[in-house]
């Protein structure tokens, strides 16, 4: 299949810093190239791909200090798209634009798919997917869809890491882990009481954004003196197998509705359970019992704690080969670019020769 | 004629506050309206208007604290806007939303005319432009196109302000006048210095935005404690035509290609000289001797501050009704869509009756 992937350029794909949807759309663009299939990423021109690369501008825009408005660069790349459709170049575009580019390719044949990467709970959403209640959309969790259940739906297709991105690694656990990003709604104050109560160490591997500092300063970083708890602050995934393998669990007390949250299966990968929140899409990955605990509060948290080596780690591994690679997410949308392909495409009475 | 104005989303027409786009749209909808034209004007629910208001959304954006996402209602105001277009009720529409709509406009017959009215020497707009080089456009001054000179430029077409809303008030001018804005690209530490040396009291009718605090706190605050500068603060437009024609000359010494510059005919509406450097739409607006003086740094600044009383008031009043009302604006924007709707508009052979 001729598939456009037409990703941000606010990130390079995959990104250089943090970026979830430009990490997934990465995965699923070599997934999709290593299936055989005819893949154009449109996205800025740092991005390292096996597709064929349009770059409409040279450098991942939250870099790029010279640009004001990236808003002007995303129509143009929408606009050069458009153009490609044209001349029939693609059998299905996936945009990752959120509304951006429905008004214009909703009118035009070529059958377009986007996968909402974010919450969907915001005041502008209503009205927004009322008057594009016909565009397809995917959701990354059944949980995402909840504020706009009128938009139409084609699948959920949870997120997938590549099989072998991450692995368990031969260890003794004997800590708890957060991992990712430390803001209010990620809930890394309870962490922290969960592990003092629990008397179990804490190691937090997470990055704090320019605009959290001020959260991080008054309410994190006065609770990191306890001897239980460990800061050792952002690492990259190349860090993540011993960081992960090593904890006897990851700690993820949300305090929003998450629509997928990548670090549970990184988790997974490396074989460690996962103790979070029942918020967002934590109930369609996580499975009570199996691969971590659901958890309502901080007094259940530390109760999931101490049943932690309850869980068999190859079997959590195992589950996130069977649920979370980006194989099966690649599988997932494709055959979801060939329902709306067959959709668009009108039944033709073949012509049968007499030879 | 059956006329669309598309409005930002972002402040109402006529703004609550500042917002030298939306008086403009505000001014040009009533002479239309005055003119006799069918004018529907998409802005948001709190604009104030003689045309029929359709309102995506109830309030201006930048005073809606809920909506974090500005860009989705102005996609969807658009999808509102061509879904109109399919039942061809409009014979022309005019945007105010620089490149978003290009896309999805220049594939449908209604005509269509985009007045830009922001700054275009930014690193994105070369790309944008070359990509769009047919989307016909207004420029609001000629210095404005010169870093994008292949855009399909219709015609200049400068503000205007209704006749009578700022007018000459009889009182003696007694001193320097600086109004609108403070942020380093106005250039008010220069306006300070050339009242300090031509020893002529100097008052600042300004406001200060919360990105310029800093600049403010740090370079102009210290500067307002000589005892020739007054810093009066920010004055709507029931204030201006006092504090202008109490003034000698209004100061404007910019240092950016400013593309129009309000504040320069509100001075000639009031009959107040004005003394600017040589910038952006500068030459096009001020007509060196005869409305105010155009000089090129402070010392001719000075020179021209004491040149000030040899100009004729009434004379700079009649120039500014010549050349910079809202009727002559609509009137000139009138033009410019006719010439745009006969292009659209295949010839017919007509029929001629023989009754």
């Amino acid at each position: 299949m001729r598939i456009a992937q037409v990703a941000p350029l606010t990130e390079a794909i995959p990104p250089k810093l943090y970026g979830g949807t430009e990490r997934v759309v990465h995965w699923l663009t070599e997934e999709l190239v290593a299936l055989g299939h005819d893949v154009t990423l449109f996205a800025s021109g740092d991005s390292i791909t096996s597709a064929k690369l349009e770059a409409p501008w040279p450098r991942a825009l939250r870099l790029d200090g010279a640009v004001r408005d990236p808003n002007a660069l995303h129509m143009m790349m929408l606009e050069q798209v458009r153009r490609r459709c044209d001349n029939e170049e693609f059998d299905l575009l996936h945009f990752h634009l959120d509304y951006y580019p429905w008004s214009l390719f909703h009118r035009q044949p070529t059958p377009f798919l986007t996968t909402l990467h974010g919450r969907l709970d915001l005041p502008e959403h209503q009205p927004v997917f009322s008057t594009f209640s016909e565009i397809p959309v995917v959701s990354i969790s059944d949980s995402q869809r909840r504020p706009v259940p009128n938009a139409n739906w084609v699948r959920t297709i949870h997120h997938g890491l590549p099989a072998d991105l991450l692995s368990p690694i031969a260890t003794k656990p004997g800590y708890l882990a957060v991992l990712g990003r430390i803001a209010p709604e990620k809930g890394v104050d309870r962490a922290i009481r969960i592990a003092i109560r629990a008397d179990i160490p804490l190691k937090i591997a997470a990055k704090v954004d320019r605009a959290d500092q001020d959260y991080f300063d008054q309410v994190i970083e006065p609770m990191l003196h306890h001897p239980l708890i460990e800061f050792i602050g952002e690492i990259g995934d190349q860090q993540k197998s011993e960081f992960l393998s090593g904890a006897l669990g990851l700690l993820l007390p949300l305090d929003w509705p998450e629509p997928f949250g990548l670090v549970m299966i990184e988790s997974m990968a490396c074989g460690a359970p996962v103790i979070a929140y029942n918020r967002g899409s934590v109930p369609e990955i996580i499975e009570s019992g199996l691969t971590g605990y659901i958890v309502e509060d901080e007094t259940s948290a530390v109760a999931a704690v101490h049943q932690l080596e309850e869980l068999d780690r190859s079997a959590i591994r195992a589950r996130f080969e069977e649920r979370f690679t980006a194989r099966r997410m690649a599988l997932d949308y494709l055959s979801a670019y060939r329902s709306l392909v067959a959709k668009a495409t009108p039944p033709r009475i073949k012509l049968v020769s007499a030879e």
